[in-house]
């Protein structure tokens, strides 16, 4: 039997402010990426999800970021490895303190916004982030992109001793070379909800997808990536979920079946 | 054979801006409180500051302050029990992330600034702080003023589980209640370096301190609290320590004599 | 005929965080008091309201806070008055710009939560508010509690050579001493939209307000403030405008009845 | 007579943390760029620093830069035009409320670190910061650098009715094509005092620098850049100036000699 994970972001919430619709999406995912104070969330919002993801029975997951709370994280930061490398650590650590103070296991780490797409195909941040996942628990599972930088990401998580989870978009647009299509592109967003869920099916049942061109690329995926910002997201996590178990596909937390 | 610990702020520097003579004052004290960030320190700064101190033999421990780098951490701010909490739970879990990449043992907390003058007398704070460390490992050791507060403080430890290391000031001077006098009025810090390192000695050997009137007072001591962030400030610390061991008292960690 | 100013916070967002329903309370306020970046709002989001509210024909005012977004400016930071004094001349300035880049006059300055409760009866920390709003432009109007602490204020703006506005609080019960009731009382918050606006009426129109007990208090009333964060706060708004402006109350901004 | 301005950055200091020889190298330019809160400098700071400048009548300007304190602004961030534009827009106006309120008029802007860099030969950037500077005050100068990209920028000065004044580096090697040579290049700093304040002659007097293939270049030259964070910098300052004045070079604050 076929299984996968689904992922999304929470506890993006930040003192008097609310993001993301956390307590609607949690009944649909099965990993929760909590934000860790630099780019979104604070102590408190951080213990409030490790506890909600607790209760729902979804794994919880680090979601560092670069320290540009104004830019939300998404903006590009030139750091160099040794900051790369330590932001992560303090932020993977302070998430860590809630887990432990709520006795819930962490199980993987994945980073946000630009430090994520920063460190697509770049052998020097990929490796700084995964030094620092493995120098404190090498329980821990590194999520990154499926596709093209699979194999070099693969490759250093292994010699670092932790292991990778592969994430696939199911309402992104890919390239013929495995890549997610630019979201500045037309088209590169899939709006139709069962073309979503259906390209979401294609990805955990057969490890495909199709690409901009209609040609058909392999690709090896653990989880899937949601969203949980609007209702309709929500709704679209929700029919990802019925379509992916009317299917014969278990949709369980990546540690279940990733070696940790 | 009597012993005590000497224990200093450091890790304070922050990006571009240096802070305190670190590397000068390590060898002369056994514990190093090291800042996390919120008032002072930077994840690169505590990486460093943790390898810097255990490379020589100091033990490490967890500063946590008030959200107020402007302030230095020493400005009253009102946040309430739950805040204070999960801001030393976050704190703590962020240097401890360093401490574990480093294979060091982090051995104690010990609040900085504003954060440790509100939870002297203040059982809903004290309360706070403890729980914050003990949701996180309960061989950490919460470092607290001695003197009249200490039973307060050594109560709600032991109920967490935790234990609790007394601190005294060498170069401040006493009320009759075993309190520091204000900073504010004339005669609070003591300046004469010789009268500091006489006052360390009888707080560490023989259990007292001289108050303001001239009468002694029973102080618990496990540790004295010296200062780092002028060259006068260390040849004190340096004078504190060579006028323990001529008169025998052992100057080592407090975690090798208070039952983590 | 009577005429009374309704005031509103807005451009309270952040980033990628959103707060309040700026543009729906706009129709029925003529000032805004906009956030400065200190305990909320940012560059983009004040250039923004700032735009927003000139188009509507709405005046524009600076409202600083202590430098706390993780609290909202809602929690007491004992900052001196020489910090108060600078952090409102900044965030002042830091306004002002962007009413200079569109053409803006700035009309007043409003202090927010924390820093504006604890200038009620605090001479120091009124004039320092006052002396940094009087050395950028004494043309700007100082917005106050009316009530008990009007005379204080008043006496300090006229020293300060700058004027003051007083405001009311329609949904808030007021004690007998003209004092707002602490908002831990049961009954502290008016919930009742017609009673609200009908308090709104007898301020504006008559100078007074039924307080907690039942007697009639005098208070003088430049203007009221309002809320504009959820729909039934708008809705209040809305009748609270039209209840004035039915018992031919003019609703004008304080600019064109105060001397600037 | 030829004349020249003398700029330095200042006023980087920022809560207790003490960055800059502000006060020792005052006495040897005419011109201070003060930081203004995002990158360093803090409002007490800020207003210090305008009123140390003007005591010993030395020009004043802002210093705008990204909103990173961690990285000093010296980190690439990846902003786009708009927040470029309101970033230097709410920073000037913070100052120039200082300014305003010490009776000090602001004499320039200069973007900081990578801002600065950022700006350098690209035409979306260098617009968004004189778009921010005109729309305060068009008796504002920009200043940027000399050499290859001063035409673009004096062209987009021009249509926004703003100067520009343009800066050289005594201390920095240049290319053949008038651009500075990367810092990571052997001898892209000149070490040698005589030879920088020979070179700051040259600059000034004859508008000319030497290339690092020895070939002279002609650079168009108002103002000198100088550091004052350590005593061999203030020494270099302070040879400058005299190796100028000695020469018949006139130093004053650039707004003596540029149309504002």
């Amino acid at each position: 039997m076929k299984r996968v994970d689904i992922n999304c972001d929470m506890g993006e919430s930040f003192g008097a402010y609310r993001i993301g619709m956390d307590e609607e999406v949690l009944p649909y995912i099965t990993s929760a990426n909590i934000a860790c104070g630099f780019h979104a969330g604070d102590p408190l919002v951080m213990k409030r999800t490790v506890a909600m993801a607790a209760a729902r029975g979804v794994s919880v997951g680090a979601h560092p970021g670069f320290p540009d709370l104004m830019g939300f994280g998404r903006r590009i930061m030139e750091c160099d490895v040794e900051e790369i490398r330590d932001y992560v650590t303090y932020q993977v650590g302070a998430l860590r303190a809630f887990c432990d103070a709520l006795k819930v296991k962490m199980q993987h780490v994945k980073p946000h916004g630009s430090l994520y797409n920063m460190a697509v195909g770049n052998e020097g941040i990929t490796r700084a982030i995964i030094e620092a996942i493995a120098s404190i628990d090498d329980d821990l599972i590194y999520v990154a992109l499926a596709g093209g930088n699979a194999v070099m990401t693969g490759k250093i998580a292994e010699e670092s001793g932790i292991s990778a989870a592969f994430e696939a978009f199911p309402d992104r647009a890919y390239t013929r070379q495995g890549t997610l299509a630019s979201r500045k592109q037309p088209g590169s967003v899939i709006k139709d909800p069962q073309e979503a869920a259906d390209r979401a099916l294609m990805m955990a049942r057969d490890g495909k997808v199709t690409a901009e061109d209609g040609s058909i690329i392999e690709i090896e995926v653990h989880t899937l990536c949601v969203h949980g910002d609007n209702p309709a997201a929500v709704d679209l996590v929700r029919l990802i979920k019925k379509t992916l178990e009317s299917s014969a596909v278990e949709v369980i937390p990546m540690g279940s079946f990733i070696q940790g």
